[in-house]
């Protein structure tokens, strides 16, 4: 019998058992009260947690499709707009931008560090005809394992004028995002990440701004236009297209368990299960990308050790304890591995990755002594049960 | 207790039992071998029930959104394309081009129509420059329940070096369309219909022509790009952004079932549904919307009798007998009602509707001899048995 799997991915994640269940519920038609009744429930605790008065719309899509509406429904060709990139996801940001003729102007930070504030503040002022009608950003980068902060963004955004459009695929039901405090006007994330439901539907918050910016948009959009969608939403919170019915159901479920927890509750399990994983990958010997202060709870990046091939690891994790990693992207790639770990994941899990890994590496011949990340994670463990 | 659910809806529809309990498998990895052998699978099934050759891309979207990436990939802003228009999904397909800046012709026929083949081939002679890229078409009309077959217009368009672009989303798997033989560049089809799984995928297939179009398009798109999807396709079927994948393990299932049922008799099942529908109706003195010879086999448009209020028909056949039917769009609203017969449905499901319509309608004082419809609808499978 084969061990039964340890899926550490930053997205897809695993779904609750009964969650999972729900799914596979009857079908049921999407125009009618049934209908209504779910894309309530499912729309007012979304709210929650996007910490948001703001409309929250339900596309059918992957988080992807959701970060091109966020520009298709708000921007025309040839607006400018600021795009801050500490990653591979903010760098898919701005190419989306591209794509439908943005003046994009890439602001970059290094891989593995978060936004320089200051810099930003910087171009704003210098920008005295407010040439600049949005600011992209990723909440948390998912390719290096960085937290950028909304606040301070959010604020130098309204000061300007500018419309703030998150990137928060993997961060939000994982890292706190407060929406409407934060002044975040478009908010994109998805339902396989820390949502902890099947890939398929795309979640995004609109400000009022950002609903009038619709008004003057020129770019081409019917399947995901925001007035579409929020002319249904009015009507019995309906979509205008079949939504992902059986996703729903998940969501519901997984809704339902995120407000029994409690949104402090679920970010502080993030918090404890990240820095458990961080203790344990150092007592290992193993260098972290990213500073405490910066990291991101819901996605760690690694070094590997010189010497020791990515492909190596991922295959022995995966064929001998049957533990799913991924590797980084563009110029991390082959060089950082990364763990997700988010939505539901739990102490166990830190635990038989940490174990994996560490008889992985004495594999690969980095000499681990066994136990020691282990131990290490479970003093952060023991100590949080003791407060 | 409440009677059991019978969704005859025109999508979503019923999803087989043993597929709805597949929806709830645990979520794998995206870019693992796992998710290869998953999107294999369910490729080249889709392959056989297309009747293609071609590449046949799966895009996480509703229908809707494939009928935008046909028009966002082949075409460029200002091209002219000819829309033949049926009835409500014809003039969204229009809709759709419009946004996009093309120059779209709509060709309108009557509802309950189908397409005059012979004043589209006295078009396509009058545009002796060519100017005509693509033709866009419903290959099953769903708010009127008219089948437009599509190899005379693929003919067509052939000859005149256009693309054909074809909205299958209510046909595929339960009315044949051979997509090679009859000249289909693109056709879409969505997974909530006759493929019997949860809404949230949209199956496209892309013949070469069409794949080389997209080299000129200059229409923006970054979500559905064919281009980004064949690269990924290439590479281990996979897909740029994550896929809807419980949606796949049901949509997995389903094509088994329908490769173990076979096309042929998928297409008698629900030519038989359709018969005996269409008998009990006019046995109970209803007058349908369409012609036997260009009447869909998965949708029935059927009039309402005079002093007949839908809604009333509706709410009374929903809260008395849980069975699900809907009402049509457009100029035909509260003149029509619809009842879809598609994917998984039987015989006893045409019985538990026309029983319950036969009931229903006499409350409404539209006098209907009890068992009248039943006994022209047994009769058809009756005679069926006895080939």
């Amino acid at each position: 019998m084969k061990e039964k799997r340890t899926l550490m991915l930053p997205g897809p994640t695993p779904i609750p058992e009964e969650a999972r269940l729900a799914g596979a519920q009857k079908i049921i038609g999407h125009r009618g009260v049934d209908c209504e009744e779910l894309m309530e429930e499912v729309t007012e605790n979304l709210k929650y947690v996007f910490q948001t008065e703001n409309d929250v719309l339900v596309l059918t899509c992957s988080g992807t499709g959701g970060l091109e509406a966020s520009i298709a429904n708000t921007l025309s060709a040839g607006d400018k707009v600021l795009s801050l990139c500490t990653g591979a996801f903010g760098e898919r940001y701005a190419t989306i931008a591209e794509r439908y003729d943005i003046d994009v102007e890439r602001m970059n930070f290094a891989w593995g560090e978060d936004i320089d504030v200051d810099r930003v503040k910087a171009r704003l002022a210098a920008d005295q005809e407010q040439e600049i009608k949005a600011i992209l950003m990723t909440h948390n980068e998912t390719s290096t394992g960085v937290i950028n902060h909304p606040a301070p963004i959010g604020e130098l955004a309204a000061q300007h004028n500018a419309l703030l459009l998150v990137d928060a695929v993997s961060s939000i039901g994982g890292i706190e995002l407060k929406t409407d405090k934060w002044q975040a006007d478009v908010v994109v994330t998805s339902s396989q990440k820390a949502l902890m439901s099947p890939p398929g539907l795309c979640l995004v918050s609109v400000s009022p701004q950002a609903l009038a910016a619709t008004q003057d948009s020129d770019l081409p959009k019917f399947y995901w236009s925001f007035q579409r969608a929020k002319e249904r939403y009015e009507r019995c919170y309906q979509t205008p297209s079949t939504p992902a019915l059986a996703t729903l159901y998940v969501l519901r479920e997984v809704l339902r368990e995120i407000r029994e927890e409690g949104l402090e509750n679920l970010f502080q399990r993030h918090q404890l299960v990240t820095r458990a994983l961080r203790r344990g990958v150092e007592a290992m010997g193993l260098e972290l990308l990213v500073a405490e202060e910066i990291a991101s709870k819901t996605v760690t990046a690694i070094k590997l050790p010189t010497d020791v091939e990515y492909e190596a690891v991922e295959q022995r994790l995966r064929e001998q304890y049957n533990v799913y990693i991924t590797g980084s992207k563009g110029k991390l790639k082959g060089k950082v591995f990364r763990i997700g770990h988010l939505g539901n994941v739990s102490r166990s899990d830190i635990l038989s990755t940490i174990s994996a890994l560490e008889m992985v590496l004495n594999q690969e011949g980095f000499e681990v002594k066994l136990g020691s990340g282990l131990a290490a994670a479970q003093k952060v463990f023991h100590k949080e049960e003791r407060r």
